[in-house]
């Protein structure tokens, strides 16, 4: 029944590097074919493009007006014009052909008709005047572009221009992707329990066409051996290399390395890298077959790492570099010696440069690489880096894309989202780049000054009073402004009909409780309401199981993980819970004073103010203004 | 019969400020679109996506291995196993529910198996460890990217993790383009004399794909107002934006302009560029209509310069900045006063930085811009620029395609293209950059550090011996080094079957001569035996008739432009010319010492060193290797 195989764990680099020579001394290398030249864009030249005509072919008017002799015009002035008779002259247009007995072209600006069929002109012309002559763009012959060039618009007007109307370019590579998984399902709204949406097969087909590849999605393959052994011949034979989806680590279930075996040859099985250990890196005769890890992040991981220089080495091209820039790290990375570990990370810009802040680590977490500004590579040999190190953070979005965000760090509200997007979709747009971090982690990030701005709701628990008293203690010799944001209604969130009867915060012992991360406004607020209530915190089954956001802490209740949590009340209305009112804090907005009168973030607080957020607010519900 | 009119000269930025403005107030913008998730990558959003579901929207196994209760666990140790008995746990593997009494899994790893189905475990869990939770990843409701976000291979994917299947667009617009002319042909390989091929729609329609928009080429339209004026009000129905294409200027078949004020309003005709100066822009309703030069260059400009914009305008998008560099000048430009003209330049790096020199301006030289890294603009108020002097170019490659090549300056020949695809073709590929200057050019350009090496053929008159005697005239200290290229047959060129019987360089004055620029090493051997021959330049009909390349030369006397031209051999053979030999002379490689020994000047040299340069010479034919 529990059937275990372990891993290799080979050096990615060493591992690619081999696996390239391999497939590439198979024989794994693209083939051309002739396209159109009206298609070829984009294309890379399998050879060397001649021109098989001139351009121009023929001698051709540049302007509109006579085709005449030159030697005709011999001394023609303003005070000694000359007359042409007709028969001295022809009329053209531009691109009209020059007569065999002309040799040059005069304006019609430069000429008088007169009603005998006479024109007066008043200058000469040289020979070949106002003629684009043969060959004056492309001579017959001459190579207009080497082989390995990509093919650019202008590319194509000059191929066409010289007569070349098709082009020998290489062949794009067809990647077959077969998704593999009694559980997997195509893309629904509303998968049933069990049942795991397939996206992998979307987002590696994605990026496979941003490397030029082009890919062909074969139907779910269910977990039975013969049928995926079928599908990877199946796919081999119509396809220039073959993704194998999941499976591919060594549980129950997991074919693919003993397929691949079967078929043909697995080069390596298990590689030092996190995420994306469990691949597989094969070949069945000349087509190479990979085991793609199924969690999204480690697939994307092997996709990056491995398939995009297959795709390389199938166009003889380098690997592309990526963009990078040097950052400081946000907080402590701890890693492991044993592998190779590829962070996300958000990177933000302020004045002392660029910011690194890790994402989460796990391997399902897609989001960590949508919200993803770059990866932070931890080396096989290292244990990770210390907050404030100076790392190199290789980017995931264009550099003036993150240059030009405005930086939040703190803590999380969906109005920051609501912000954002309506920011976006003004005038005068520009990139929010958000971290949730937690209302302390507003204060240290601005006190390092690693943000703009943070959102920040810290109560003070001898006072009463919100923010202020933090933000005189954490910044005594000022820096920072604090604007006042919004009133938020916090509360207990707790399963619809509330079946357990919690009345007040005193109840939460009565069930599992789902606490928010230390750091966090909403834990200083329950650790508060803790000690106010004279509560035992060993009482509260759940104080340690901690989330990041409200909605995460209302999905948890909702699915029954947990019976109750403090959050806020857009939270609770979005999952259906029922609430109970603790208090309304002040969600206030912290600014670095060095940033307050830039067009960003004055714009950013016109927004908050402005009507269409006060709209979404009222939608949202559990907000007041002022 | 020869009707004129005069064109405007406005201000092209402030033209194209007020004329987007202007179509923007009439409504041209995108309209928006759902398209399946699985086929959203890359298109731009034109509403924030929220997730549906959670992700997972179950709890789900994240290891293979039993699905157990926390609480049962608690206490185990090496020392102290606990045993679990049947009903006490669920075998699950990876994405796996959860079962409703269970909260916890253990790897597989961790546990061993009994005959008797009982297992043992030698640690304990905690509540939800190894289980990802529901909403792990994405929480329904959470904004998984605000509007105006351009999708990504990854949110594809968390878009459908979160239950989201199709999402709101921006509309890809359609673009409609006119070709228009009664001497223009579609693509073909041996058009006849009058025919122009029509490329430009090629070119368009491929510079528009990479703006984001698609195209549609309706066929060619005779220069027939009425038939043109069908064929817009068509074309304005069918598509967000029509491009009419030729027939922009004044001339007698020009109707673009009539035409557009007709049917709407034209807002300017004219403008202050160079090439590109004949450009209607105008609208039809809220359809813009761009009147497009003919000439590919000037075509090309007006492409760049409105209707770029145009598509941004569409999308409510920046017009993204072109990548620069600064680079100083190789020769002086003079520009006029009464227009922005936008020069094509090669950018070549050597240790001295960046050098820019100017491509030929042409406006139907379509060449210039597949030859082109750059573009030099030189701004409406100024006369020009001087040699040496540092201007702004902007990139019309990758910087790396430009940091990375083998600058070559000087005398040209096609060996030097076969050269350059061959180490294309290679496996340490690197770029070849070659500027064709003459051999006098190749000596500037490496006494100013602007090249890495250049071909030069230099007879010294005097001992009759080649190049040796420059070197040392010109690189009197040293820091050059002269290798031995190959012996290249020079002679006459004459149309085939030799009707003027030229026998030897004296006969040339019995035709028309064409001429090479000054400069190149086949003019300076032209004007030695000139001199020699005792000639009287001004006996030489077509003396000052100058091209830059041997095959241009060959091309003009080809096409019974010329009778008679210096040149090789190779080109004399491509053209079916017949020719009269007059010396082999010595074109060899002169480097700069500093990069001689670099990987690509030793790259470059053993290719022509080489079997596959030996082969391509000899069909050329021509050329004696040593």
């Amino acid at each position: 029944m529990l059937k275990h195989n372990y891993l290799n764990n080979t050096d990615i680099e060493a591992a690619r590097a081999e696996y390239i020579s391999l497939i590439s001394g198979r024989g794994f290398h693209c083939s051309t074919e002739s396209v159109p030249t009206q298609k070829a864009n984009g294309r890379i030249l399998s050879r060397a493009v001649y021109a098989r005509i001139c351009s121009p072919h023929y001698n051709a008017s540049a302007m509109d007006g006579i085709a005449v002799r030159a030697s005709d015009t011999y001394g023609a002035s303003e005070t000694d014009p000359i007359v042409l008779k007709k028969g001295q002259y022809d009329v053209v247009d531009t691109g009209d052909p020059i007569p065999a007995c002309r040799d040059s072209v005069i304006m019609v600006e430069d000429i008088t008709e007169r009603a005998d069929g006479t024109v007066t002109i008043l200058s000469a012309v040289h020979p070949w005047q106002n003629v684009r002559q043969v060959g004056e763009d492309i001579c017959m012959g001459d190579m207009i572009a080497p082989s390995e060039t990509r093919v650019t618009p202008a590319l194509c007007g000059a191929f066409l221009a010289g007569g070349v109307t098709s082009v020998e370019v290489k062949k794009i590579p067809l990647v077959g992707i077969i998704p593999t998984g009694d559980e997997i399902v195509s893309p629904v709204s509303n998968p049933a329990e069990g049942e795991i949406i397939e996206f992998n097969s979307t987002v590696f087909s994605s990026m496979l066409s941003q490397w030029d590849a082009e890919s062909l999605i074969y139907p779910i393959v269910k977990d039975k051996k013969e049928l995926l052994r079928a599908a990877v011949e199946k796919a081999c034979e119509e396809c220039d290399a073959v993704l194998v989806l999941a499976g591919s680590s060594a549980g129950r279930d997991d074919y693919t390395s003993a397929i691949i075996a079967e078929l043909g040859e697995v080069m390596f099985h298990g590689l030092a890298v996190k995420p994306g250990k469990p691949a597989v890196l094969g070949a069945v005769n000349n087509v190479p077959v990979i085991g793609v890890p199924g969690y999204p992040v480690s697939g994307i991981v092997i996709m990056d790492e491995i398939v995009r220089s297959i795709v390389s080495c199938w166009y003889s091209s380098e690997v592309r570099d990526y963009c990078c820039v040097k950052a400081r790290l946000g907080k402590r990375v701890v890693s492991s010696l044993k592998y190779k570990e590829l962070i996300r990370v958000t990177l933000g810009k302020t004045d002392s440069g660029y910011v690194a802040v890790p994402l989460g680590r796990g391997a399902g977490v897609i989001t960590s690489f949508t919200k993803a500004d770059g990866i932070l590579t931890v080396p096989q040999n290292s244990e990770g880096f210390e907050a404030g190190d100076e790392v190199e953070i290789r980017l995931l979005r264009e550099k003036s894309q993150i240059d030009g965000a405005l930086v939040i760090t703190g803590s999380h509200d969906p109005l920051i989202d609501e912000a954002a997007d309506i920011i976006a979709g003004s005038e005068n747009s520009f990139r929010v780049s958000s971290s949730h971090v937690g209302s302390m982690g507003a204060v240290t990030a601005l006190r390092n000054g690693q943000a703009h701005l943070g959102f920040i709701h810290l109560l003070d628990t001898v006072s009463g009073e919100y923010n202020k008293s933090y933000v005189e203690k954490y910044f005594p010799d000022g820096g920072v402004r604090l604007v006042k944001g919004v009133g938020r209604i916090q509360g207990i969130m707790v399963r619809k009909g509330n079946p357990l009867g919690i009345k007040e915060f005193g109840d939460i012992t009565k069930g599992r409780y789902v606490n928010r991360q230390l750091g966090s406004g909403t834990r200083i607020l329950c650790d508060y309401l803790i000690e106010k209530n004279g509560i035992d915190k060993a009482e509260i089954e759940g104080y340690r199981n901690e989330e990041f956001t409200h909605t995460a802490v209302a999905a948890l209740i909702a699915a029954g993980n947990a019976d109750c949590g403090l959050g806020i009340y857009s939270a609770a209305k979005m999952y259906g819970l029922d609430f109970v009112e603790l208090c309304v804090e002040e969600y206030d907005v912290l600014i670095d004073e060095k940033y307050y009168a830039t067009e960003k973030v004055q714009s950013f607080l016109d927004t908050l103010k402005g009507e269409k957020m006060k709209e979404r607010l009222e939608m949202m519900g559990g907000y007041t203004l002022e």
